[in-house]
């Protein structure tokens, strides 16, 4: 089994990196934080006896490559992110990455002599709240986005992701995708609540839901609060209020609803009696279902012609993200419950309602995932919370895993 | 009659100052623009060779005091305000500024000998953007508002308004309300569609709206955007469209709508997947009938604890302003129909939708108001326009009236 103290160490350690004044967790994708976490890591990489790698588009792969493994095999590869999303919690993405390297000290100090290299992966931008798309890092390494382009995304702040990588020093030699891996497993915690509500402490993951990301700009006229008559309103931020309000009104008349999110919002002028002039938003959008999420995109398109009409105003879309639900490898998946079982651990077959790097990984090798419960449910919230017997045991699943795909 | 040239070159002038990087007209209360045109605006004054006199709250005051009028008693003063909204026209504000120093000019010129001083006033902070509440300046000159309370009130960027004051010189010498006017006209532009509407270029304003302004907090739970389920949301951002949508919804179904504005909206932690955790905005409310603002009010309030009922959310809200509807001397209303008539122009009373230093001062004076036409209603909007004639015809009637009042 893995050695605890040192995972559950090691998880609070890089989790107290990247603090702001508030004491919130903001280690952004490319920032002064991701810099001093990811050096954080890459230390405790180089203490393992592992080969550090990090390609162009920042990504941080640690490598072991016994002698006794065949050294021209594809590695296995374990892996996740390390940046996270604004006053995050501790173990979205590192748990991943940590309990990866945790299980290779592990074999390494077992004296287990792997069939092949085990790589453990630290994504670049998983997150995707400074730049998206999310999972940016493994979509470049999977060929599904231009490294160039990616490198030239715009970030809310308007920094450029290129220029950030090279200021804090991880704009790396390899070229994206230079280690192909011959399968990748996540470990990950659910983020969502169902794990706990059922008291089974093992997801194995069987899919993941499609991710729709726009951004919506709606543009009226700026008027004084006080002189203009309601009917010769040209307001974007209540055209913006009617979205939102129709996407939940929308979700919560279905059965099975596609999960639709507002996070970000702007208005412009933004003053207490100047009616609105531009209302900037984000609109995601999530289904299982491909067709549901073509059919929800479609609505959406629908319902912001009418709105524009109604309201007078103009409305522009930009996607910003587009993913199609993914199917984990069958055998992988059954891999996992297997080794559940053998611990005597409950588990469950399950989607995954976040995106994550192996969704993307998917796209060149069979791959796969863990989940180990959220309480509450909570995520993306410093209250993000596991327990420490769960937290253990998923990365004993992996180690179980591992051994048995890499058994000689 | 009055200069053309000279009243509609100043106001090119000052329009001119406090242009941002993208050429918009942003002279917000006590910033460095606002330095820039109170100096301005001090030099001319000093030009038409007015005795200038600054009060702790920043008020200026140019004052003419011939020898030949009884120099005790009290001025009859003349003024509105020179800072802006974001984005603003040139007109609002300045126009009765620089009309008050363009009508003493003329008087001199003509050697008018009025029986009393003459005083033109620019007050600080009427826009209230940056502080609330809005009139502030007039509001503290009446003795509505301690300066000391005044002084420091926090800003929509942190700042402190009395810091603000002093960094750009304008914490002047004298006690807020050291010069108590006689009486106070204020000429100002409708900022709404009713002059132009009817063809007519003088507006006698007789009455004045109520204004209720609020800041509304909303606080739900962060979470992520794909795993949460519809029914576990606690989501701030929704909360606030409801209230957008219930005000709006609300005023559309009433033949005499109060209006209401919702202007700022701030989402945290404003990430494109993560569920807010908080939504902060503000409503302004506005009637020419109190009990009517008072029942807007109360509907509201009940409003958000339903909403905070049905969204699981914790709403509080503050008052930023609260002003009463104000009724104007009818003395000074006659005057202003009467002077437009003699110069053969049409007159209409009417309420005044917008807020106006001349409502604080009614406190301690007769007060009035003369308007000249907006196009379309536009205001707060860089597109603010009034035809010259429009503009120098205002002048005019104010000249007169002003004659009228202080014939010797
Ligand atoms: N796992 C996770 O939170 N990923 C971020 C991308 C997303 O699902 O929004
Ligand atoms: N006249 C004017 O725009 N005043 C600003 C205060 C307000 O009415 O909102």
């Amino acid at each position: 089994s893995v050695n605890e103290e040192r995972l559950l160490g090691r998880l609070r350690e890089l989790g107290s990196i990247g603090r702001d004044k508030d004491g919130r967790l903001v280690r952004l994708a490319a920032s002064d934080a991701d810099k001093d976490g990811r050096d954080r890591l890459i230390a405790w990489m180089q203490e393992a006896g592992l080969d550090v790698a990090v390609d162009r588009i920042g990504n941080i792969f640690g490598i072991w490559a016994p002698i006794q493994a065949d050294d021209t095999a594809k590695p296995l590869m374990l892996g996740s992110h390390i940046d996270t999303v604004i006053n995050a919690g501790v173990l979205d993405g590192c748990y991943g990455v940590l309990s990866g390297l945790e299980v290779v000290e592990t074999l390494k100090s077992e004296g287990f002599n792997p069939s092949r290299p085990i790589a453990i992966a630290a994504f670049t931008n998983e997150e995707g709240v400074r730049y998206a798309p999310d999972m940016m890092g493994s979509l470049v390494h999977v060929g599904g986005l231009d490294a160039d382009e990616a490198l030239a995304t715009v970030g809310t702040d308007g920094s450029v992701l290129g220029e950030e990588l090279a200021r804090i020093g991880y704009a790396g030699p390899h070229q994206p995708g230079f280690l192909q891996p011959h399968a990748y497993i996540e470990l990950h915690i659910e983020q969502g609540p169902i794990l706990e509500r059922e008291e089974t402490p093992v997801g194995a993951v069987e899919n993941l839901q499609g991710i729709s990301w726009q951004r919506v700009t709606i543009e009226g006229d700026a008027n004084h609060a006080g002189t203009t008559p309601i009917s010769m309103r040209r307001d974007a931020g209540l055209a913006a209020a009617r979205v939102i309000t129709f996407l939940r009104d929308r979700a919560t008349a279905s059965n099975t609803p596609t999960v639709a999110t507002v996070g970000c919002m702007e208005f412009e002028p933004n003053a207490i009696n100047v009616i609105p002039s531009k209302a900037t938003f984000t609109v995601d959008l999530r289904d299982p279902d491909e067709e549901k999420l073509l059919a929800e995109e479609a609505a959406l398109a629908t319902y912001l012609d009418t709105i524009a009409d109604d309201e007078q105003v103009t409305i522009t879309t930009k996607c910003l993200a587009r993913f199609q639900p993914v199917t984990f490898d069958s055998g992988i998946v059954a891999a996992v419950v297997e080794a559940a079982t053998a611990r005597g651990l409950k588990s469950k077959r399950m989607t995954s309602g976040a995106g994550h790097d192996a969704q993307m990984i998917a796209r060149i090798a069979p791959s796969g995932m863990i989940f180990v419960p959220s309480i509450g449910g909570i995520s993306h919230n410093p209250k993000e919370f596991t327990p420490d017997t769960d937290l253990v045991a998923g990365a004993n699943v992996l180690l179980d895993v591992v051994r048995n795909l890499t058994a000689p």
